[in-house]
């Protein structure tokens, strides 16, 4: 079974809020029903452009401390099942027998971290060799009433959980670099142990952007699992990679 | 608590697939937006023409038999979450702060009936003065691998399970009718017991619709519990029948 997560930097443009990218979900749901042949997948997508402006105005990722929020944490639920939506319909137009999980429904978390689950309709959709797709979520938290849960920490989680081999993050980038992708002398980082991982994730140098040092925090928790790191905004890149032709970072 | 049963009927269009009533839901909402006020509410809705056409076309309450019903688990699925969602935005434009449940995320069944929940989130969102907004669904079964988990059946399930004192069933007819409401001589039911109703839903007289006999059923294991029957299409009657003025049926 592979997971892959649908960056929200990939498959929402960041800069314009409310802003999906089409092409981009296109993509990953005609790769995904040629995949889907010979492979057991789970997608889990970011919030991008749809979750995070919301989730920010209402500072919904410091817990609830007002009844001003509660609009906010129903708008955001609202606006996360669209951008899901959207990706859904891709999805069925490309006869994916995709079925949205809505995490929020299904996890509660204690202070920022998933302390309890109900699997049980994720594995059924699996048996049914259905594809479930998770996202980015507000969900329940027992001790700050409310807290962003990830989709990078889904995916650990799940990878986890389940018997999970593979784990493809598809970014808007090729892979890891040395530095942020910005600078001109930066340099993609191919091949990296776990343990190399880890030096990386552990400084406090600056090499990597903000959204990739809490990518890697998760992903530092997956060791003993195949991490490809890809470009999803580029074509047939996750294709190539569950066929083991990785363009970008392989962690192992 | 009141739990609110939206019925299909009452907020699309039967006749047309895919065709929703929203001067209905608007009507609801703004009704909630004043009764939020002062009541905790849990919102249920059915899902009319945009859950039962293919529902039906994918046999999908007959279980899980054959791979060409996978694209059906999907498609409902969507068009369901489509159906809520126009509901939310209903609600949250009359500044409701309406919270979408995913049935199919927290309910597991055995034979058609709720074998296994996840009630946490349902909890948590009411503790925080949000309104959790539930509907019926395509979800796991253990016997049969899918079911249909009707609006009726959540509705039965959370009076148990939660502290609730009402539960207030709207329809597009204005309650329950000594017989099926086209014939002439049919006549509203205003007031009744919960052992008279039994000897209703206990006959197989054709008294009344399928579709209320199943309503009927799910209300005969509310006993204890106050049960109204509205018209959900008429102005005003859910205000009216949350301040005890029920224009309808009136069962306890």
């Amino acid at each position: 079974m592979i997971i892959v997560k649908a960056g929200g930097s990939a498959i929402t443009d960041k800069t314009q809020d409310f802003t999906p990218r089409l092409p981009v979900m296109e993509g990953v749901a005609a790769q995904l029903s040629r995949i889907t042949a010979t492979e057991q997948i789970i997608l889990v997508h970011g919030g991008g452009s749809y979750g995070h402006p919301l989730a920010k105005e209402f500072e919904l990722n410091k817990g609830f401390h007002d009844k001003s929020q509660l609009e906010g944490i129903s708008q955001t639920r609202y606006s996360m099942t669209e951008l899901n939506q959207l990706f859904l319909s891709c999805l069925i137009r490309n006869r994916v027998p995709a079925v949205a999980v809505q995490p929020s429904a299904c996890f509660v978390c204690t202070s920022k971290r998933i302390s309890l689950s109900f699997l049980e309709p994720i594995k059924n959709i699996l048996e049914l060799q259905c594809l479930p797709v998770l996202y980015g979520d507000v969900v329940s938290d027992s001790k700050m009433g409310v807290c962003i849960l990830s989709g990078d920490q889904i995916v650990s989680y799940l990878a986890h959980a389940l018997s999970v081999e593979k784990v493809i993050f598809g970014l808007e980038v090729d892979g890891l670099y040395t530095k942020d992708p910005q600078y001109e002398d930066a340099e993609l980082v191919k091949d990296i142990t776990f343990s190399d991982l880890n030096s990386i994730t552990g400084g406090e140098t600056g090499d990597v952007t903000k959204g990739m040092k809490g990518k890697l925090s998760e992903i530092s928790k997956m060791e003993g699992i195949e991490v490809n790191l890809i470009n999803l905004t580029k074509e047939g890149t996750l294709l190539k990679a569950v066929q083991g032709n990785v363009e970008g970072t392989w962690i192992r």
